[in-house]
């Protein structure tokens, strides 16, 4: 009997007709109803902070949703503008505004390297490779990116021209950096400041479902260092209320805001007030910590199903997982270098996982060992019965 | 008694505390209000075409925003896409693909130069200078940009990587291509299909305001000449419903919709589709036809007033001026070199008018006579007093 054979005979539930996917990080249904109940009862407002929401203007976005997005960021109003509905997109302009235009104190360039703590977000990777810019892999240790590989590469390498981070329950890992761990990270950059870009992707910001550490603002810890100039911080409201309908925001040093503005002129006329003045509705109605309070009722009994499986994995030792406190995903490594086989397999049972590589740069994992477990949009059950095919081919693999 | 001094007498209604605008191409509130009027009856969908509009996915926008964005730019369903708020960043994005990804026949690069039909929109030039293209200004002839002066173009200069057209009801000087104009011009652009893009800006393709030649969609025309692929229309409803909080729409070739949705996918996880079902709802109440219909009722008399002035300045030889039969803009050059002056005059009576050569790339007005007019957001009897500052600051400059 071979191993699919066998997995099916353990399962007897599985039939080639039902398909699983823990591939994509999508809010569930149940979520989105609960966004959807509240916005039923909004009319969408034509007019907010004395602006009218229907015309052309406001570049830097309304007042009230700037002040929104510095409540989530945890950063200061006159810093934070808001904008439209993806962080990726203005991830995608600050780059090519470095790029072609140069801020103060960064400007890449076709020779510049980018630093990835990994396992890390496929789509910033993808985005900083479309630019050209050269990619360095950076492990993880316990509370953030690995202090010694990084400075292991700042001595060797030139170039270096800024770091990508998602400092609060990373995708996939969850990792939560602690400030002690930010604090080194940025006294080894400080000596760069002249030409450096700390991408500070708080996606997950306001998306606790355990306890977690708190952290001092990351550009609190940058002053110390004198590298205010050099972080850019993104975040959005796509995971808190509507995927792909929300609204983004930046935050930044007043100059390299005012810098971006004039680029973005070029590049818009304006964000789409209207939304931003819908989801400013939103958020009276039910403040952020009541919004995801809800989706943590939702969200947390799939992160314990997820986690029950890879812990018996673990306790199997067969290999290691993250244990996120919060976020969107899971990233399981298998003892052996033989996640593609895994994945493989998997697939053959209709259990749909990134390919291989997926959260790594130019898709190449060095230990051939980590997948990503996206565990957010299917159903409990549905849930449940994707880690049990996973843990019974981790199983047989071994 | 100077010139300021003259026009106040004139003008007794004069005062320095109410200022007059015809910078920008905004929409007017008369106009915004039919749009509301409508949108507050209609509750935003949360699914349509069977797509849940609030997770992410489709990047390619949803079916039935696709066919409107079809409908309004004369295109196939299946090679328009419908996505975010605003056509200028599908233009940047575009770009970007190009210059970093490039399309199968267009792949811009730091050598590469881009006609640019002038009198042209300002944040055209902007965003092709900002990506270090070197911009070459052709002049109009009556039935679209000067054939003789892009032959010579075409066979002084290396590098031609494209054109950069508003093809009707052209910003600011209201041109409308024959089909003639855009056979010739596409035949001359044939010998270098391997590597060149047609930035076509159906920006007002339904802005009619009085009798205006129809056109063959630019793609029949391309594909006579075998340049199907180096051609990319865009679109939007800013300037149709809501300015900033439309979407917009992008036509190409299957090949290049397909390179483009892989760049994209970095860039964003998707648009926002809540806005493109918002949109698909709209105009099931009020076809297109009937919208803009009343948006004529309103604009109409507004180009009947500026057109008014600038034929008495014409008739008194006081300089020329396009006369659009749609669109958002009139163009008028000064009889002498002196816009700067005009300009600075009405400044100092408190009209403000885009800055000397607004409308060249790299702001430079070759004759320095050039002056765009915005006519749409003033109330009528604004514009009117407008076009008198103007016209009476055109006759003493004179």
């Amino acid at each position: 009997m071979n191993i699919l054979e066998q997995i099916r005979k353990e399962h007897p539930w599985l039939d080639i007709n039902t398909s699983y996917d823990l591939r994509r990080g999508k809010p569930s249904n149940l979520q989105l109803d609960v966004t959807q109940n509240i916005l039923e009862s909004i009319q969408i407002p034509f007019e907010m902070d004395g602006i009218d929401l229907r015309n052309y203007g406001e570049p830097e976005g309304i007042p009230s949703a700037r002040a929104l997005g510095a409540e989530i960021l945890g950063t200061k109003d006159s810093e934070t503008i808001a904008l439209d509905n993806a962080s990726l997109t203005l991830m995608h302009q600050i780059l090519a505004c470095s790029y072609f235009f140069g801020f103060q104190s960064s400007k890449i360039h076709s020779e510049s390297k980018i630093l990835c703590p990994s396992p890390g977000y496929d789509r910033h990777f993808k985005l900083i490779e479309n630019f050209g810019i050269e990619m360095i892999t950076i492990p993880f240790q316990d509370d953030g990116p690995d202090l010694n590989a990084i400075e292991t590469i700042l001595k060797k390498e030139k170039n270096i021209g800024g770091i990508v981070c998602v400092p609060r329950h990373s995708n996939p890992t969850g990792h939560t950096y602690s400030d002690s761990n930010v604090r080194s990270m940025f006294k080894m950059f400080a000596p760069l400041n002249k030409n450096f870009m700390i991408l500070w992707d708080n996606a997950y910001a306001c998306h606790d479902l355990k306890e977690t550490i708190s952290q001092t603002n990351a550009s609190v810890i940058a002053k110390e260092f004198n590298i205010e100039d050099n972080i850019f911080h993104f975040g959005s409201t796509s995971k808190m209320t509507l995927a792909g309908s929300g609204i983004s925001f930046l935050s930044s040093s007043k100059e390299n805001l005012d810098k971006f503005i004039d680029y973005r002129n070029s590049v818009t006329v304006g964000p789409n007030k209207m939304n931003q003045g819908l989801h400013v509705e939103y958020f009276k109605i039910m403040p952020i910590k009541q919004q995801m309070q809800k989706m943590k009722e939702i969200l947390l009994p799939k992160f314990e199903i997820t986690d029950h499986y890879l812990t018996m994995l673990k306790d199997e030792r067969l290999g290691s997982f993250s244990n996120p406190t919060g976020g969107y995903f899971f990233s399981y490594d298998s003892k052996k270098s033989n996640c593609e086989e895994i994945i493989d397999t998997c697939q053959k049972l209709n259990l749909k996982l990134l390919p291989p590589g997926s959260s790594f740069p130019y898709n190449n994992d060095p230990d051939k060992k980590n997948i990503r477990i996206a565990p957010t949009f299917p159903s409990n059950d549905e849930l449940e019965k994707s880690m049990k095919i996973l843990t019974s081919v981790a199983k047989h693999l071994n």
